[in-house]
């Protein structure tokens, strides 16, 4: 049954989904489970991401990065408010508006070399509290590993983090792809996310090898108030939940998560050590996750694009995006760099 | 692993799977497929679904009840528009304010003795037509198989068709159980739904032996319009598609859909059967498909809830809904009547 | 200048404005005032309206009765929650869905008699409490004088205010016609408001004489919080605030606004008893207040309008609503009974 | 009675009404009118307007610039449509993010040197067409005079124009100070409106010796659509509508809006004539309009706020916002040209 196509490089989201992720969902197909959410299994998926991030934390899941991120925002605003974000953040330019939609928040993008916010960048926005005209600063939201592969160090979002909490901000982190950042980093989740002074996180594990695995975590259990409802009403409740339980659970029990993040990680170094001798090509940005950006001859693209299928990132430069996978291996990415070489 | 629950009868959503849809999920476990639903097996579902309700047809995949049906009413109205359904609907009382949160629309719900809306019923709601400082009626929104079991005949919706067309309204049919209603009538759906003047189906598998299998089918393409953004910027839009198009395939190709539903209301059959042998026990609805409504002396409900578990309907008439699955058993029913007659 | 229309039966705002009004304008019409309400003439209207509803109020204009009802249910409430109203009441018939468009919640309409809720006709909806599938009911909202010219005693509101605070909701008036029913209960504006639990009260001038003069009024301060960016975001934050606000203190001062009322008032009376006398036409409210609803036969009410306009009520009954004014004289009113006398 | 204040220099809304306006209200004050704009006055101001737009308008009253804007948007786009607009532009920073939230749409600022637009700033901007992750651009909107008192000439208007259709965009202009832009570039209001290829206009004579008069003019009337609806359900639908009507009858008949407009730019020359005289201080902004912004030594400006008030523009630079309008005097100039000379 069915064609299969080729890996490429277009999305982590391309790829299927790890076998124990199935296996898990098998097991977990017996009996009956009150739905929405308060059967065993979605217990016991929360008590393993408790070990990841500690106790004092409120977990809910959710169908998609985008319905982590907006209910996340919607959680901490009222519609009043703006939310600061990087011009190439997710919620700014992949959401179709989302955020704006459902919170009626404003979005203050900023523009950034890297992907990454600073308080240098930000700190213009801070202004007109109290005057009713203008939308009221509440977030900060920044993506850890970043739209752009880059990720930021824990001091960098603790900077932030306490840059927001002076301002009486919140800190939230857009992380569909945290697994990336934390063995870039090299450290658990809990050290960059909770410790570093993020209030809420939207944690995918969709990109690394679930079916689809999202959630909005809270760490301060004040702060989640009446997220139930906003969940609800955003259609982001699921029925038969269980089944996205056992997909965290069966990524985040062991270490599943961390040996697929980890391959993705290392193919984009492999992936940018190989292009990085090919003089005609030049790599955009640091390659500190899965994902590497490059100024491409344009003339090549195409051709590129119908072995290997992958996304342009900027038109006007040429620059495109190239993403590896937990299932991505050692030959794709020869055979595409062999396919570069060729081409160029 | 884990805890396996005694089947009740709270919902059909408390089941789990059936298994040839995690064997779907899992022959469609390879490779890579781009994402967002421009693959393989979401085409080919689309086919398998053609097959059922003609070629006529435009199909979205969203990942509930409430999201299909959130969406289709967005994409037929206008946000000064009004929806007329009935006050036992689910888009009115299950949805948590989802439909006017996303379309800024007003419902105009319907008193009802048995779910069913007719033309006598929701007339009055037809007038102020062009007069701005009143919601515009656009669209009537009807359930098959009702929130009260009850099933529309094809001229009962005909007849609500025409009437929505003849007053520039829509009909939306949610169809979260519409299995159980076309086994009930033993026609297949096209001829209830598309043949019958229906605009817009919410069309859902979850509850009859899906994970979580839900769509917006759409009868006239015209209507289509941008719906996609719609379901983008609702936060309806899956990556990893294909894992929930194959749930559809598999249940439609070949006639576990239809299986499924038959057993189901045969239980229901069976449950109300033997229920009205009791006589402290009385049933309030007509039993057309997997759901029965019966007043229950309220001193025995807790007892019996906390062997089998399901939900009140009406506390104030100690009304209560039992509802079958595909799973469920005759011993099942068996054992619930036995204990109902030990307890009254 | 311009064409002056024969004074009718319509609505009271189809009425020019007190003399007064216009004259207080004018004296404020000198010098330059911080605009946005933060000036001398806000100021001292704001005093006036103490002096009515004593000094623990919050008050803040805005344009519209629409306007003041949708910001007073959005300051009481979360998206997720419902409102409870008469069916007749403007909130649900008259204001095209902007109280679902801005707050995002759901109406409950409640049939009435009167157009006057009672425990008994809104207790059926409050239930659902803390289930996330159930819009969350949170504010009961009444009107005074209703819509229909009926006039809620004191007592009344006090017991649904205890009501609505003994389950956790806010009482909401729509008081666009506050000033008729104070003259018709013979009594101040805070004996029914304020003193009878009342939180949170749109009141209008501009029925009663004014140009455009509406304001939300709150009886708790703390209910206030971020009210004021709500007004803005809601464009009903006016620039030049003090030419309204000098509208509120013109006809407050004074007498100016009960001797409005109580004309009208009795304009009504006047109308109901000479009407009531025509065996033809048969009244169908008390008249408490400057309403007077009656059926009448449907083939006179075409040349009634041509002479006196006003508004059919309900086409199916053929029942009409006339209006009466501050400026409606009693020539207008026997001139009106002439006409009917003659056609009936 | 009352307080006057010194005319300042903080917004041309400060000042009060032209008295002709308030003369025109009295006269509209007799007998009674059908409310909400069906009325002989209303009709009579769509005339004279149309003398100055053409006949092929539509010509929508609403109360405020915020409200203008926010429907002339709402009318040109659908929730995931976004909005290209300098990042210094009143529904980017003045609105309190009323644009999004009553649209739903993206705001997409760009930043400028001038509060002016052009085709290199923005086309960044157009791209994503079809791609329904991203929000889909629609409309261009330009402020004229701009927020920094510049002003476009009919041929940067008609590029912008010819472009966003082009991509099938539309053109909207914030006209909150049209007056003032159409004097300083010495054509009628025409010529850089209707002729030059804006699709929809906020209309604004507030700021230029009105009470309130804001208003939405359709130059293709296929885009009016369903405003009327929009408009009650935005809160924007003024009952007494005469009153507003009569405004811009008084302003628009003769030339009183020119001279109101003609002086005050004057004032604004005047102004910067004589600060530029002054070697501490530096004119930022070409002075087009009735604005002058200029970078002043902060330790002065509290003690000039205490005489003349105005705002401060930007803290970080020390730059200040300079409004005239239609009442400064010559001696208001003078005096605070003294001030300023004595403080440096």
């Amino acid at each position: 049954m069915g064609r299969i196509i080729k890996r490429g490089f277009a999305s982590d989201n391309n790829a299927g989904a790890h076998p124990a992720v199935l296996q898990a969902m098998i097991e977990a197909n017996a009996g009956h489970e009150i739905g929405y959410g308060d059967d065993y299994f979605t217990a016991q998926a929360v008590e393993v991401i408790k070990q990841h991030f500690g106790n004092e934390i409120e977990v809910f899941f959710v169908f998609t990065g985008t319905g982590a991120n907006v209910l996340s925002l919607k959680n901490l605003t009222d519609s009043y408010h703006s939310i600061i974000c990087a011009e190439t953040s997710h919620i700014n330019v992949d959401e179709c508006g989302a955020p704006e939609k459902f919170t009626g928040c404003k979005l203050l993008p900023v523009e950034t070399d890297n992907g990454k916010l600073t308080i240098e960048k930000i700190k213009k926005h801070l202004h007109g509290f109290g005057f009713e005209h203008h939308s009221q600063p509440k977030v900060i939201s920044l993506t850890q590993a970043s739209e752009l592969g880059t990720v930021y160090t824990p001091s960098e979002i603790k900077i932030l983090a306490d840059y927001a909490h002076q301002n009486k901000l919140y800190l939230h982190m857009d992380g569909a792809r945290l697994s990336n950042a934390a063995v870039s980093l090299g450290i658990g989740f809990k050290k960059f996310t909770a410790d570093a002074g993020v209030d809420v996180l939207s944690f995918g594990l969709t990109k690394n090898g679930a079916i689809n695995a999202e959630a909005v975590i809270f760490f301060d259990k004040e702060l989640v108030k009446n997220f139930k409802y906003y969940r609800k009403q955003a259609m982001q409740l699921g029925s038969k939940m269980r089944f996205m339980a056992v997909q965290f659970a069966a990524l985040l029990a062991g270490d599943i998560w961390k040996e697929n993040a980890e391959h993705a990680n290392k193919m984009a170094q492999l992936l940018a050590s190989k292009i990085s001798e090919i003089p005609e090509i030049k790599i955009t940005q640091k390659v500190e996750s899965n994902g590497v950006f490059a100024i491409v001859p344009p003339e090549i693209i195409p051709r590129l694009q119908a072995e290997f299928f992958f996304y342009m990132w900027d038109e006007h430069l040429s620059e495109v995006r190239w993403m590896t996978s937990f299932d991505t291996t050692e030959e794709d990415v020869e055979q595409f760099v062999e396919l570069v070489k060729k081409l160029v």
